[in-house]
């Protein structure tokens, strides 16, 4: 499937934990529902059967895993998730949402860990046959303020508690893919008010919606 | 690390169910060990305990995996091998024998479900760092005779359950991937005497570990 053939729209939120995903992703699901919008929301990883298996395998802080087996692991996880939810839901014209996509990929293990980038993305285009975002939302936020405000809603996992290092050059590898296409990145600061952030990130939806219509 | 810089010897074993892998890799153990030869033995997918879970993953009939995510999971699994079984036993110097590596990928994802082989070669690239073996033999056998043979062993999982017709395209592949790479590949007959392919075996592995020694 060519993107330019099917009539949805596929929108990634990407960012830090603690940037505020969520709750910017369950808002524009409630605007697309008030808009009677079909739309799907999916996450990262999982969202299939073995794709909740594969999570559970990856967040278990017990297992000795090297980054590149990790990064294998999500892209397993997302080749299954690409197949059987993420194009059957664009091809039924739908806005499908997602909690983190490859560009999480390219910034954990590419610029956190040190992977080679040609290689993951190599891979990626195997696990997910090329489909790219129309738009990818980057909430940016200091480290530090993240690691806090993730902290706040729970029991830190294997990813949150790597040193504060790690997570610097993770912002600096999100800003850097959106530096490289500014059509597909809207990069909004995470500390302006929820409700701000709401605005521009339908704003950057709804334009982009009507591309998408106007294309068929 | 650059496979010349190593002492020790990689050799795979390939071919279908039923061909006699177990057995020969047993006795070619067995005369590494009466020779005095160090030695490890690794069995795909699996020998580490993250590639433990995801063997059972697969090889679980319940869960209906795409070609893709099934291939990306051998290759975390793998990727996990090489880094912390395979890489390390090579450069101990020791003779490293595998039931299975990547040809078999080739010829079950490749050959056997039409996954794009370019992407297979860029995924495994990734996954093993382009660690190649020094030898690569092949057992090659009719698939019914063979099939016949594996369901004598036991319980057919769900590969074995696959068409005679797979089982032809997966027997193609492995020719096929002998034929362009003759100096790695042994390809023998399984219908052989047990001994008969043991003495084979064991004359190319003892050719191949002087040119190793002499390399150093």
């Amino acid at each position: 499937m060519s993107r330019a053939s099917s009539p949805g729209l596929f929108v990634t939120f990407e960012g830090p934990e603690g940037a505020g995903k969520s709750t910017q992703i369950r808002l524009l699901a409630a605007r697309l529902e008030r808009e009677g919008i079909a739309h799907l929301l999916t996450r990262e990883p999982g969202g299939t059967d073995i794709g909740g298996k594969l999570r559970e395998l990856v967040l278990d802080t017990r297992s000795r895993v090297s980054p590149m087996t990790e990064f294998l692991i999500y892209s397993a996880s997302r080749a299954q998730l690409v197949g059987e939810v993420m194009r059957p839901a664009l091809e039924r014209g739908e806005v499908l949402v997602c909690d983190r996509y490859v560009d999480s990929s390219y910034a954990y293990q590419g610029y956190g860990r040190g992977l080679n980038m040609a290689q993951l993305r190599a891979v990626s285009e195997a696990a997910t046959g090329g489909l790219t975002p129309d738009l990818t939302v980057l909430l940016n936020i200091d480290p530090a303020l993240g690691l806090t405000r993730a902290a706040r809603v729970g029991e830190p996992d294997r990813i949150e508690r790597e040193g504060l290092d790690f997570h610097w050059r993770l912002k600096q590898g999100f800003l850097e893919l959106a530096f490289k296409e500014p059509q597909r990145f809207l990069v909004l600061d995470a500390t302006a008010s929820i409700e701000a952030l709401s605005d521009d990130i339908w704003k950057a939806v709804s334009a982009r919606m009507s591309v998408s219509r106007s294309r068929d």
